[in-house]
């Protein structure tokens, strides 16, 4: 792909941070600016290679961008799009890396001005049970699916640009609209999520015999907190549909358990699906800590 | 610890072919016999390393052994007992691998003389996602937990041996009663394994959204199913225990959903206890595919 000239970033944490590390090193950009919210983070971005220079101001932070990237916890991604939208050059491009997508593409969508600033929703399915800029790392996006989500108003020339952005960092493109994303992504991110933090809890009194079937199960409700409360909050009637689905596959395979031949069919089934995902996307040499989302 | 004699492991699978190779590359046994049902396993099992001889007759196979190792499938555990221990000689130890112990541990103990032949049950929580003997891997017990289910039955001088055992090939020997067991490996084990079945089951439209999350949480469910069942049957009880306090846990999250402060609180406390667990466990170098039991 053709370089972007000044990337900006929005937010330098564990997914900002790693885009920030693979733009400078693999030459996407001939500068990535970081903005941050406090001051400390700008010289540890810059130690780990992740910007070339930062501030705290949102606004002097977008001039003379050409690719802005709002790498904030998802609830504050609105109001931060609302803030530097105004500050933007026409052309520009800008997307966002929030696990909801609706509730985040709609209002942008609505404020974003026709002739000038492309909005493509995007969300990189990558991830590791830190946070913050000292938790980013090269590689972080290798093998990993970078999900897009245009919709009926989204400039083709900016998904392009974003996409082959995700090819260059060594991750899969794949297109989906914002309300089918928030419900696959409900039910393989935020579910997950939701049961092994149940699992946690229900097993809290269980002493010490995790076994690996429990640790892999339960290693993403050991991810932080804050991102997932609003992840809950915006994505919140997917999520209680996915919810409800789980529930009734449990509740199939519960009543079965009576039923050896039954059992196993329903069993078989789930194995069979699961071999067809392959491991391939969590063999890596870090998978044991590439947990989020 | 002093050495065994003559070792006989019965079903030379994952967790007995793993030992076997333990056994002998450590040389905890003076030689270790394999029975199997199928002839083909004694050639593979041999080529291995897994054991120095083999057949197919358990009766044949336990001739002179000091210590017996039922590592058949959980269902067959006690008929195989049954089968071999009027051909043991006295002070012969003779334990188990089953995940489920008081379905298997009350009815060998039931059978086994007093003055002749200690049985301990375990269960080494190791494993990995395959089957048979082309899934043994040396290695395989290092830093897991090996539960011991004694009763008040059993004489103290084999759970010291078995325990001396564990820790030779690398394992932490806990301690447990069979009920105890069951409730909890119900919970740390057998409920994440149907969480990862039914995962697998409600997500069978969600396409190729699978990240590191769902791929943890799901890969479990790609074990083979057959061993499952019998679990299912053989702990049925203790896992609709299990199925239930995680159910109830679930629904209290999706009730929290609407409540930010509460829901953070409750998702904190999962990861707090998370956090504790660590990772160690699953840190290895082929941690990604550890991951049966």
């Amino acid at each position: 792909m053709e370089p972007f000239g000044r990337v900006t970033i929005i937010g330098v944490g564990l997914i900002g941070g790693s885009l920030g590390m693979e733009l400078r090193a693999r030459g996407l950009a001939r500068e990535v600016v970081g903005v941050t919210r406090v001051e400390e983070t700008i010289a540890a971005a810059r130690a780990r290679g992740a910007i070339d220079m930062g501030t705290v101001d949102p606004v002097a932070g977008v001039a003379g961008a050409d690719l802005v990237v709002l790498a904030t916890p998802p609830g504050l991604v609105v109001s931060m799009a609302q803030r530097v939208l105004p500050h933007l050059r026409p052309g520009t491009l800008l997307t966002d890396v929030a696990s909801v997508k609706a509730n985040i593409v709609r209002p942008i969508e609505a404020i974003v001005r026709q002739d000038g600033v492309v909005f493509v929703g995007g969300h990189p399915m990558a991830g590791n049970e830190g946070q913050g800029i000292a938790a980013a790392e090269p590689g972080l996006f290798e093998g990993t699916v970078y999900l897009l989500t245009p919709t009926d108003r989204t400039a083709p020339s900016g998904v392009k640009r974003l996409a082959d952005l995700a090819r260059s960092v060594g991750a899969v493109p794949v297109e989906l609209s914002p309300d089918e994303h928030d419900r696959t992504v409900a039910l393989t991110s935020h579910l997950p999520y939701l049961v092994a933090a149940a699992l946690m809890r229900a097993t809290a009194t269980a002493g010490p015999t995790a076994g690996p079937a429990f640790l892999g199960a339960t290693r993403v409700a050991g991810s932080p907190v804050a991102m997932w409360g609003e992840i809950c909050r915006l994505n919140q009637e997917s999520i209680q549909k996915a919810l409800q689905a789980f529930r009734e596959e449990l509740a199939r395979l519960e009543e079965a358990m009576t039923d050896g031949d039954r059992l196993g069919e329903m069993l078989e089934a789930a194995r069979q699906a699961r071999l067809r995902l392959g491991t391939h996307r969590s063999a890596g040499g870090s998978s044991g800590d590439r947990d989020r989302n």
